[in-house]
């Protein structure tokens, strides 16, 4: 029998930011010392992990060194300023090439920073590198390992980012999420994910696949570092999603949930009992500590939501491959057999749906998502709780992994956070938190409480 | 006294392509045939219109010739196969450049087709060229001149767009608008103008400046034409919001409206007494075609609703230039001063507003759009009625006129069209019909019998 202590997850390896800050205000450290130690640790483990696609080490020093100065100076220029990222390579950089994973996007330089990129460095944030996307974070996956086996996928589409941010390469790494791509890889990295509500944070630059499913995520070494970065982009990119981040800026005190929504959906028949067992002894360890647990079995409105989202779930797939006829039916006219296999095939199901049938999928989105508000106010319930991904990373490399835990949150657009709090046979595995729409400052308080009764 | 006829407006050198269709059918003419008109007529306005920045008219009549095919085969690709359109500058085209209107992007190549070209261009419309914008469609004005008077603005930021349509070159053209870019200048230019609900059109590949309130418009000689072009995006693109455009696709029946809200806003001290002729005449042929028309006078809840816009005014500007911040602020970074002034002024302007006051713009618009859907369901009206523009064109080429009648438009994000009708001085003056967000098909189904009530 495994331990309990076996089923809770902590990472040797993980690199966080806050916790360095007051030593740079203090002159302890400094986060051009920060950034070598980042920079020593890419050193060690890059040429298996493959996390990155470009770096510029020489700019991130400069720019460490800048930081190096402000906060000597007193004047750092945000709760960022110093911290090195990873930007997912989808995402525009003025500097380094934006490569989309696609041989047909090699050495394309955007000529400008993306929102979130923008954001980030105006902060004084350190970009130390692109990190490796799937395809056009949709398509086929790239070389990265995952930093606990590196037999194992890191998870995709934002692989590389979390795969650096589990090995300890960076405290944190941009990612995005259309289906699963930011809470499935840093469940299988032990990493924090956190997917904000749909539009909270800024898009502008990052490569489009669905205009209603896209969201940018973050993925971090702590919870405190995911709302950092969060937060800077949030209050710095003129996104008019912002209002969703109460509070952004500063981590939300802990807010102790009263009651928590278990979601039983159909990922429950795709994981082992070893899973089963670790999510099991966090629903045991949130109830000894006061929180209501209630699920299907306890409520028929539960299950009645339960219904609601199976019945959407093959649709948040038809609405994706609808939205993503532009660009990708140009690019595969353009580039053909350049474009990967996954990408023709989600453009042929695309012809196969007529607008007015997308039209009802937005409707039927729209209706569960007031379903899903209602539902939470009759119960009193904060959150829902399940897993982020259908247990730990999976062998091999060129499948990331099932989406189906994280799937209803991005066709939602509700905030979702992946919590490195579980462990499988010695690899992590993600609690995940869902919430509600524009409500991502209350969650982060939730998930912050949960997490410290977890600790 | 200006007689009664002399404040409708025909324009004689008004191109239309839908009454052209049947003619490609039976083989009377042919798209080519067409294409060569549209040719003719601009090598003989272009020296002095100067309303195109780039032009393929090789790969035109390629295209011209292949929709020429298609039609002899009975196999049209859309409502739109073998129609010219032109292009604004800021949308992205996979083979002429795509520059701005700024020496940022001289000769810069986007490498593939914004959505709204893509779905032109893939049913089969030929692309006539690229049109004058303004500075990234908010700064410094182009070179373009009136089409009925040359030493006139043509309006702005979609100059380009208007003229070549005023002056009969292409039936149909792209534009935007943020504040006004879409109707003012086809009021000036004797077009029809179509600002569909804010996302209604997929504005992908169209190069932003704030992102709620940009909004992918039509120019054209007919409202059929502009119908056509809207529909074939709304159902091509792949758009969230192509549930707006109910019925797109044929032109729909004329709706002849029980109501119309005549808006009496700050642009009433903008205009001479020739121009409130003009608007009065139209008044008056309306009521004698049966339609109520109501103001403020006759209704306090009108009158409110006329104090919330008046409100709201300052702060459409406000939201914005908040939202510009990307990526405008970087480009102001990287190119200095070959970014013109009125944009550094906005980015100025941004630096005043919180991400909280923001926040606060956003909500008070949200309640002023619920008042204006309260006020028509509980009066019964079908859209407000005011002019497009403060008089026909003004005088000089700099400055593209006041924005203070369409305004409010944008900022609310409900569709509106700009009817080429009224006259003043012998120029072209626009009739503004202002509807409700996500009712575009009824909105063209009012301005059609409102023609009909004016022809």
């Amino acid at each position: 029998m495994t331990t309990s202590a076996s089923r809770f997850w902590r990472n040797p390896d993980a690199m966080t930011f806050a916790a360095s800050v007051d030593d740079f205000k203090s002159g302890r450290q400094t986060p051009r010392d920060y950034l070598e130690r980042c920079i020593e640790r890419y050193q060690q483990r890059e040429p298996v992990l493959q996390a990155f696609v470009s770096s510029d080490f020489a700019a991130a020093r400069a720019a460490a060194d800048a930081a190096t100065r402000r906060y000597r100076e007193g004047r750092p220029l945000s709760g960022v300023d110093g911290c090195p990222v990873g930007i997912k390579d989808i995402m525009a950089t003025a500097d380094l090439p934006t490569q989309m994973g696609s041989p047909a996007f090699k050495g394309w330089q955007a000529g400008h920073d993306a929102a979130c990129v923008h954001a980030l460095r105006s902060g004084g944030a350190v970009i130390f590198g692109k990190t490796v996307t799937t395809e056009f974070a949709v398509g086929f996956s790239g070389p990265t390992t995952n930093p606990f086996d590196a037999s194992r996928t890191p998870g995709g589409s934002s692989s590389g980012s979390a795969a650096a941010v589990g090995a300890g390469i960076v405290p944190a790494a941009l990612g995005t999420q259309t289906q699963g791509s930011t809470l499935r890889p840093a469940s299988y990295c032990g990493a924090w994910g956190f997917k904000p509500t749909l539009h909270a944070l800024h898009l502008g630059g990052v490569h489009p696949l669905s205009a209603t499913a896209d969201h940018l995520g973050v993925i971090a070494a702590s919870l405190d570092d995911c709302w950092r970065i969060a937060s800077r982009i949030a209050l710095a990119a003129g996104s008019p999603g912002y209002g969703c981040m109460q509070g952004a800026g500063a981590l939300p005190a802990a807010l102790k949930p009263r009651k928590l929504i278990r979601l039983y959906t159909r990922g429950w028949t795709e994981i082992d009992e070893a899973t089963k067992a670790a999510f099991e002894s966090a629903v045991e360890a949130l109830r000894s500590a006061g929180i209501g647990i209630v699920g299907r079995d306890d409520d028929p409105r539960i299950a009645a939501f339960e219904d609601a989202l199976e019945a959407g779930f093959d649709g948040a797939l038809d609405i994706v491959a609808h939205e993503m006829q532009w660009p990708y039916r140009g690019y595969i006219e353009k580039y053909g057999d350049l474009i990967g296999t996954r990408i023709h095939q989600l453009i042929t199901r695309a012809a196969t749906i007529t607008p007015a049938e997308y039209s009802a999928l937005l409707d039927r989105r729209r209706t569960v998502q007031t379903q899903c508000r209602a539902l939470a106010a009759d119960l009193g319930a904060e959150a829902c709780l399940t897993l982020a991904s259908s247990g730990p990373a999976i062998e091999g490399l060129e499948f990331s992994g099932s989406r189906t835990f994280v799937v209803y949150g991005s066709w939602l657009g509700f905030p979702a956070f992946s919590m490195p709090v579980l462990a499988v046979r010695g690899l992590p595995l993600g609690l995940q938190l869902l919430g509600l729409g524009d409500r991502d400052g209350e969650l982060c308080a939730v998930a912050r409480a949960v997490a410290q009764c977890l600790g």
